[in-house]
């Protein structure tokens, strides 16, 4: 396989934007483009979850190609639930690693906020078992409380570590001018006054209004290339090092333990044994935390603390912006926003930016391994990307 | 690259199905798995359009992989329009070229007639240009008719052309246990006595019903493999020989000439190219009969006949079993059905299903390569694919 690497990157605010679906997933594309200093390419993929549904738009790979004057690269969407961004990166990983293309660029976007918040959790839920989870009444967000309820009688979890991912990542939002969320929050404000009753009611009891990500709308893209095109820009160079997926069951009900998140434990040392990596060798990372519960969960999954400790090495501070291993520094889902499609790339921008140097603020020092988890279904389908800075 | 291999098919009739969205493109994995002789796989895609739109089914792949006990493959949807079955094929050659991974299972599904006639037109209308069709009422049929409009004014094709497409194609049909349509027509049933202005109403002036492809529901699959896996079968080596892919632009009105089907001339040149092989070459060959005209159109754009003289060839015969070039003895999508998602992943069962030397009724005699056009939006994203037969 030949070494692939990730040469440009752009986004848009995540927020509620009112531009059409193509658009969100176009303009990030020339933002790439321009940051990359490229103006044609091989492949264009386009994450996206909602627009056949949300925005009646399909076949969005063709929209868009053409929307970023890139005629006649070929085009496709990618869907993946959650997943949809990372499982976007690894179709353009392989198109670059196999020879067939040179130059692959991976928009991921979504128009989510035109709905409203019953029908965007309806849609979302489109994705659990039809027969065994739907059908009751199941949506992520119970899925997520389910689970975290279960974490908590088994390693004494408590709603207070669930508040200060919330806090954490919110205000880690306050240094990326992308994020959807600018609002600094305490624990005192959302869990110790009583003003927190109101300000942050129960959603699916025990995860509140502060544990789950917002609904909004995005888009973000990362160009990849041969090291041959990369090398004559002149950037750092970013390589796409190792790339892991698993599936698990369908539905979460049908798993042994459910608060064993084993594609995340497979997919994730899958991409550091491709990479070459420890998890102890990563300098920085973004998690999926759709809910709070999820960051905790992951991190330990992935191999940074041992299972059950991912709270307690939260408590010590591991995980901010200086602390061992910083974790979702640009927001995360939680305080950047969530528009599915463009998540799993958005967490690619981000280690590219990082390793890059150019994270101003939120930099995290020295980066040099990046590592990004892109949690599909409730966990039924996890996809693990490894940045390595090549010096 | 690495060669790859089509090792393994299966398909589900395309009719009006009962079976869930999950189901219609779990069952064809089952056969295909069957019929290469393999449990397990390393990364499944699923084709499909209206997912999310129709069936209340997103996360496809993730559904369809456990529903088909291949966990913890890896999985994603694709979609790209009718041109998402070849779409996802593409990705299953990139991926073992690639050496990321030995056996992939590429299945397409679609079910669509549990909506009426009017929103099936409507969900496919959602390709077009948002602003510069959509908007203004255009489907599909209305972009064909157009098309076929300027066809015969530019080359003398006529009625009468397009339903001898029509008859060819259903007629085929019959020779197809899996295809939709299994009733004989002739030219004098269709077109020449008083019953054919009942029997073939216009649907959009000069194409009328026996020109469209029917509303079908079905699935069908290609099992995907390294050289060293496809030895191992012991069956006839089929080599998936070419890719190409080019997209036009988005809306049909920004195009010089709309009779010129420039995806479609760039990807068959680029696929077979690829594969070494000239248009002559080509033994067997499925093109995307949507609409009648559009086998005439592709038939001289990926270098069978001279551009305007496709109809002439078709008057010859040159186009039936038995002729110069066979084309659709499938039945095409005008007699198997056209279940979107899974209509470019059929036309690649069918050329395995041909070079194998297994198609009974319908064999092209001493097929070797067989050549195939799956057509995206109104033309603005084409995939073709070559396969040979190694002997």
């Amino acid at each position: 396989m030949r070494n692939v690497y990730a040469i440009g990157i752009g986004i848009t605010s995540f927020t509620r934007l009112e531009f059409q679906l193509v658009e969100i997933a176009s303009y990030p594309v020339m933002f790439a483009l321009r940051d990359c200093g490229l103006k044609q390419v091989d492949q264009l993929y386009v994450a996206n979850m909602g627009g056949a549904r949300l925005n009646h738009q399909t076949a969005l790979g063709s929209a868009v190609v053409d929307s970023c004057n890139l005629l006649p690269a070929g085009a496709a969407t990618i869907e993946n639930g959650p997943a949809s961004g990372a499982a976007a990166i690894k179709e353009g990983f392989m198109a670059v690693a196999s020879g067939m293309h040179d130059v692959v660029v991976v928009t991921g976007a979504e128009r989510m906020r035109e709905v409203n918040g019953l029908e965007a959790t309806d849609f979302v839920a489109s994705l659990t078992h039809p027969l065994a989870e739907y059908i009751y009444g199941v949506t992520l967000p119970s899925l997520a409380a389910m689970f975290t309820r279960l974490y908590m009688e088994k390693y004494g979890v408590t709603e207070r570590h669930l508040a200060m991912v919330g806090v954490k990542n919110q205000n880690n939002a306050l240094k990326n001018e992308f994020a959807h969320l600018q609002q600094a929050i305490t624990l005192e404000g959302i869990l110790d006054s009583e003003e927190a009753f109101t300000n942050n009611p129960y959603v699916a009891e025990p995860l509140r209004f502060f544990d789950c990500c917002p609904v909004s709308d995005g888009g973000a893209c990362v160009i990849l290339a041969s090291e041959e095109v990369a090398k004559k820009t002149g950037r750092p160079m970013i390589r796409l090092a190792g790339v892991g997926q698993s599936t698990d069951t369908h539905a979460v009900l049908a798993r042994k333990d459910p608060t064993d998140l084993l594609a995340v434990r497979r997919a994730a040392a899958q991409s550091m044994e491709m990479a070459g990596v420890k998890p102890k060798d990563v300098d920085v990372a973004e998690l999926h935390d759709a809910f709070t519960i999820l960051e905790i969960a992951e991190s330990e999954e992935v191999g940074f603390f041992k299972k059950g400790e991912g709270h307690l090495a939260l408590e010590r501070g591991e995980t901010e912006l200086g602390g061992k291993i910083p974790i979702n520094v640009s927001g995360g889902l939680k305080g950047r926003g969530h528009p599915v499609g463009a998540t799993g790339v958005a967490q690619a921008y981000e280690m590219v930016y990082q390793l890059r140097g150019e994270a101003g603020e939120r930099q995290v020092k020295d980066a040099k391994v990046g590592f990004t988890c892109n949690f599909g279904g409730f966990g039924n389908n996890v996809i693990c990307l490894t940045f390595i800075r090549e010096d």
